[in-house]
C-alpha cells in the first residue's frame, strides 16, 4: 500500500460565516491500487488525526493497514489543525490565532474534508469507519456521534471520553490516572516490587537537597542537568520531569521496542516500565546519591532513548502540553499535568489545582476560561455514549488514559446498538491501533479481532463470492445492505 | 396552566473562547402546579423557538398545552437569539452583531438552558421532548439528531429539513413551494376554479399599466397603496407583494378564522386562500381594472386583516425576511422569496436567481458567502433523518412548506428506530401544534394521536397505576424504564 500526500482548501471557522477565509489542510491517502478511487463502493478507512504530525499516526496504525485488504479499503488520515503541517495560521500560535482551535472546528474540518473526497472522487456511497487513539480515539468517537451519517462506525482506542464532569458518574477522579502509572511500577505490572517505594523515597530527598544551593548544584549533577537548578521552583521542574516520565513510559508500556512515544528520536525498550524501575532497583544501598542516580538512569530510558544526549534538558513548558493546554484551557480536554496526586494512593508528589487556579492561568495565557461542563452538555456523559452506536471502545490496563475511558461493563447493555467496549490486559495506551508484532499479549489480539469483527457488523460486509477470480491486488466490490 | 417569563444568561459564542460574553435569553416556564419544578421525574416539553417572538409560539401551540397533564409535563418555550426579547446585541442588527445567529448557537443555547435549568430545580433525570413548527420544527429535528442526550424525541411539525441539496435526493426543487401555493387556489383545495386562471390573467396587466407612468398611477390607485409606486421596479415590488399574500394565506389556509400569520393584528378568516379566490372571482367582468380591484380586495384579506388599513405600504425588506435573510445568507435555511418559479406549474410569473447572484446579494448586505453544502454536511439529507431516532414529521397538504418536508414513503423504513411521518390532509403550516378547533379535519386529529402516540413510546410512558387517588392538578411520578 503505498499513502501520497493531499492538501485540501479547508473552511477556517465552520460555526460563523463573517469570516470566509480558507487555510490548507493536509491528510494522506493509501491504497493498493488506484482503482480504488474510482469504485464508488469501496470502503473508507479514516483516521482521525490527533494533536501531533499526521505522519506519526501513519506510522503507527497498523491496524488500519492490516485490515485495508480485507474490507477492500483506502486509508485517509487527516491532520488534525493546527498539528503537524495543518497551520491555518503557519507558526503564530498566538491566543489569537488559536481561536479557531476546537474539537467541533476539527470534526467539521473531517466532515467537509470527507464529502468533498467523497464527491471529487465519484465514491458519495463510500462507507466510511473511523479509526482514532486517544484524542483521536475521543474525535473518532465523536465523529460517529455528531456525523453518523458521514461514518458508519468508530473505533476509539484508548479514548479518555469519560475524563470530564458526568452528571451520571459525578465529578470525574483525574487521581486515578496517576494511580494507574502507580501501578505500572509496580508488581502487579511485573515491575520490581522496590520500585514503587523507591521512587516514593526519592522526593523527600530531592526536596532537601533542593533547599540549598549546594544542595541543587548536586541535584543538577545527579540527573545530568544541561542547566543549573536556578531555584527551590527549579526543582519542582525537575520533579514533575520525573513524574513525567514515569508516565509517558506508563503510556508507552509496550510489549516492544518503540518509537511512538519518544516522538520518533530512539526507542524505548520492551515494557520501559520495567526497565525503568530495573534500573532504578539496581540502586545498590538506594541512599540519597546513589539512589537518586538510578532514578536518573531510569528516566534516561525515556529522556536519552536516542541514546546521544550529553545532557537533560527540563522543558520550559511546564504544562508539558504544548498547544494543546488551549484545548484543555477550553473545553477541558484532558491534561494529566492537571490532574490530581496525593502521593498516597500514587507514588508521587501531591498536586492539585483550584478552578479558580486554573481559570487564572486560562486567562492570563490565553485569555480564555474553559467552560467546565460544555463537553457534557454536547455528547452526555456515558448516558450519551450508551445512547450513541457503533463505537467500540478499548482501553488498556497499563495505560493511565483508561482512567478516563469505557468500561466494557458501563456499555454492556448498548451492545445492541454496536456500542462495545473491550479491556486489553497488559496493553498500553492504544496498543490495539499498532502493527501486530510477535510479542503482543492475546488479549490485544482478541481486541482487534473484536473491532474488525464490529466493522464487519457495521459495514453488513459479506466476502466477495469469487475470490478466486479476484486479481491480486484487485478490487472486489463491497456488498451493499 | 400558568406560564411565567425568565431569563437565562447565555453563552454568546458557544463554539469559541476569545469571546466569553453572555447575553440575555428570554424563556417561559408554564406549569399546572409549583410542584412540577421539584419533582426530579418530571417530563419537560420542550418548544424550539423559531424567528419570532416567543409569545407567539406559546399562543399556538395548543399541541404542548393539551398533552401537558396527561404526561405530568411542564413546558418551557425558549425564545430564538436574536428574535424577540431574546437580542444579545440589543436592536443593533448589523451584519457584525449577527455574526452569532446560526441555528448551531442557537440548539446550543438550548442545551445549555436546558441543563441548566434540569441542574437549578434538581431535575436531571427530567426527560424532555422537544416541539417545534416551521425553523422550529427543523431545529427540534436538529437537537433531536444532535443532542440525543437532552431530548428523547423530537416533533418536527411543517419542518422543511430536505429543502437543501441532497446527495441522495439531488437539489431540492424549490418550485415546488410556489406550486402547492398555486394548488391552494385550486379547485383540487376547494377553491373557486377561476382562481388560478384569474391570477395569471393579472400579471401581464399589471406589466403592461406598470410600463408607463400613467399606468403606475392607476395601479397605485387600484391596489390602495399608500406610497405611489415610482419605478418599473416597484411594479415587480407589487408583484411579489401579491405573490407573498397568496404564500402568506396559504400556509395559513387553517380551518378556523386564525392571527398567527397576521402577527397577531386581525385575524385571517378560515380557508382564507378560498375565501380569497372567492373575492377575485367576484371580479364581474374580470377585465383589467374590475381583476385589479378584485385582486386587491383578495390581498387585503391578509393585509389589512385588521380592517383598519386605508391603504397598504409594499414593504423596504424585499426578501420579506428579515434578519431570517442573514440565515438564509450562510446557512441557506429556506426563504421562499428565493424559491423559483415559472408562471406555466405555477401562477405568478417567472423568478430565479443564480447562485453568483445570491453570493453577490449577501457579500454586500452581510459581507457573507453561503456555505451551500454545509447543512447537508451537518445532518445528511434524507439518509441522515432515516439514521437518526424519535422524531415525528408532519407535514399538510395546503402548506407550500410541505414541498421541502419529509414524506410519509422517504422513512417508512425508518419506524423502528422511531422516525415517523404524518401528512395532514387539508392541513396548512404545521395546523397540528395548534390548540385544537371544532373546525379540525379528521386527518389533524389522526396526526396529534400520532404524535401523542409516539411521544409515549419515548418516554416508555404508563398511566400512573391508581389515577383515582390522585389530587386534581397533582403531579404522578413518572415510570422510568
Amino acid at each position: 500500500m503505498t499513502c501520497r500526500e493531499a492538501w485540501f482548501e479547508q473552511v477556517l471557522d465552520h460555526f460563523s460565516w463573517r469570516n470566509d477565509s480558507r487555510w490548507q489542510q493536509r491528510y494522506y491517502v493509501c491504497q493498493e491500487t488506484e482503482q480504488q478511487l474510482a469504485n464508488p463502493a469501496a470502503t473508507i478507512f479514516f483516521y482521525c488525526g490527533n494533536e501531533g504530525n499526521v505522519e506519526m499516526y501513519i506510522r503507527n496504525t497498523g491496524l488500519m493497514f492490516e485490515n485495508a485488504k480485507s474490507f477492500s479499503a483506502m486509508l485517509i488520515f487527516a491532520e488534525h489543525r493546527y498539528y503537524g503541517k495543518s497551520l491555518p495560521f503557519g507558526n503564530d500560535f498566538s491566543a489569537a490565532s488559536l481561536r479557531y482551535l476546537s474539537h467541533e472546528q476539527a470534526l467539521a474540518d473531517y466532515a467537509v474534508l470527507l464529502d468533498d473526497f467523497k464527491r471529487k472522487h465519484k465514491m458519495v456511497r463510500a462507507k466510511v469507519i473511523a479509526f482514532g487513539g486517544s484524542y483521536g480515539g475521543m474525535l473518532s468517537a465523536w465523529f460517529r456521534m455528531k456525523y453518523p451519517h458521514i461514518v458508519e462506525g468508530a473505533v476509539a482506542a484508548s479514548a479518555p471520553v469519560l475524563s470530564f464532569h458526568s452528571s451520571d458518574k459525578g465529578p470525574w477522579r483525574s487521581e486515578k490516572y496517576w494511580e494507574i502509572v502507580t501501578r505500572d511500577a509496580s508488581g502487579a505490572a511485573g515491575s520490581d516490587e522496590r520500585c514503587v517505594p523507591l521512587v516514593r523515597q526519592s522526593w523527600p530527598i530531592i526536596d532537601s537537597m533542593g533547599a540549598s544551593e549546594s544542595g541543587r548544584e548536586s541535584l543538577a549533577a545527579l540527573f545530568r542537568l544541561c542547566e543549573p537548578l536556578a531555584s527551590p521552583g527549579e526543582v519542582n521542574d525537575l520533579k514533575l520531569f520525573i513524574a513525567m516520565a514515569f508516565d509517558t513510559m506508563a503510556m508507552g508500556n509496550y510489549p516492544f521496542p518503540s518509537d511512538y512515544l519518544t516522538g520518533g528520536i530512539g526507542k524505548l525498550p520492551p515494557w520501559p516500565v520495567r526497565e525503568a524501575c530495573k534500573l532504578l532497583s539496581s540502586c545498590g544501598d538506594c541512599k540519597a546519591e546513589n539512589l537518586l542516580d538510578s532514578l536518573c538512569s531510569a528516566i534516561s530510558l525515556l529522556y536519552n532513548a536516542s541514546g546521544d544526549q550529553a545532557c537533560l534538558h527540563l522543558p520550559e513548558d511546564s504544562s508539558y502540553a504544548g498547544i494543546w493546554d488551549f484545548q484543555w484551557c477550553t473545553e477541558m480536554l484532558p491534561q494529566e499535568t492537571y490532574f490530581k496526586r496525593d502521593g498516597k494512593r500514587d507514588m508521587f508528589f501531591p498536586f492539585s489545582i483550584s478552578s479558580k487556579e486554573i481559570d487564572q492561568h486560562c486567562k492570563s495565557k490565553y485569555g480564555v476560561i474553559p467552560r467546565r461542563g460544555w463537553i457534557e452538555q454536547l455528547y452526555g456523559g456515558l448516558e450519551g455514549i450508551k445512547r450513541a452506536s457503533n463505537i467500540i471502545f478499548s482501553n488498556g490496563e497499563f495505560d493511565p488514559w483508561a482512567a478516563g475511558g469505557v468500561n466494557v461493563s458501563e456499555v454492556k447493555d448498548a451492545a445492541a446498538r454496536g456500542v462495545e467496549a473491550v479491556w486489553i490486559e497488559e496493553g498500553a495506551h492504544h496498543l490495539d491501533l499498532f502493527f501486530s508484532h510477535p510479542a503482543d499479549p492475546p488479549s490485544v489480539k482478541k481486541a482487534r479481532q473484536m473491532e474488525v469483527a464490529c466493522i464487519s457488523k457495521w459495514l453488513h460486509w459479506k466476502e466477495p463470492k469469487e475470490p478466486s477470480k479476484q486479481r491480486m491486488g484487485a478490487v472486489p466490490i463491497s456488498q451493499d445492505d
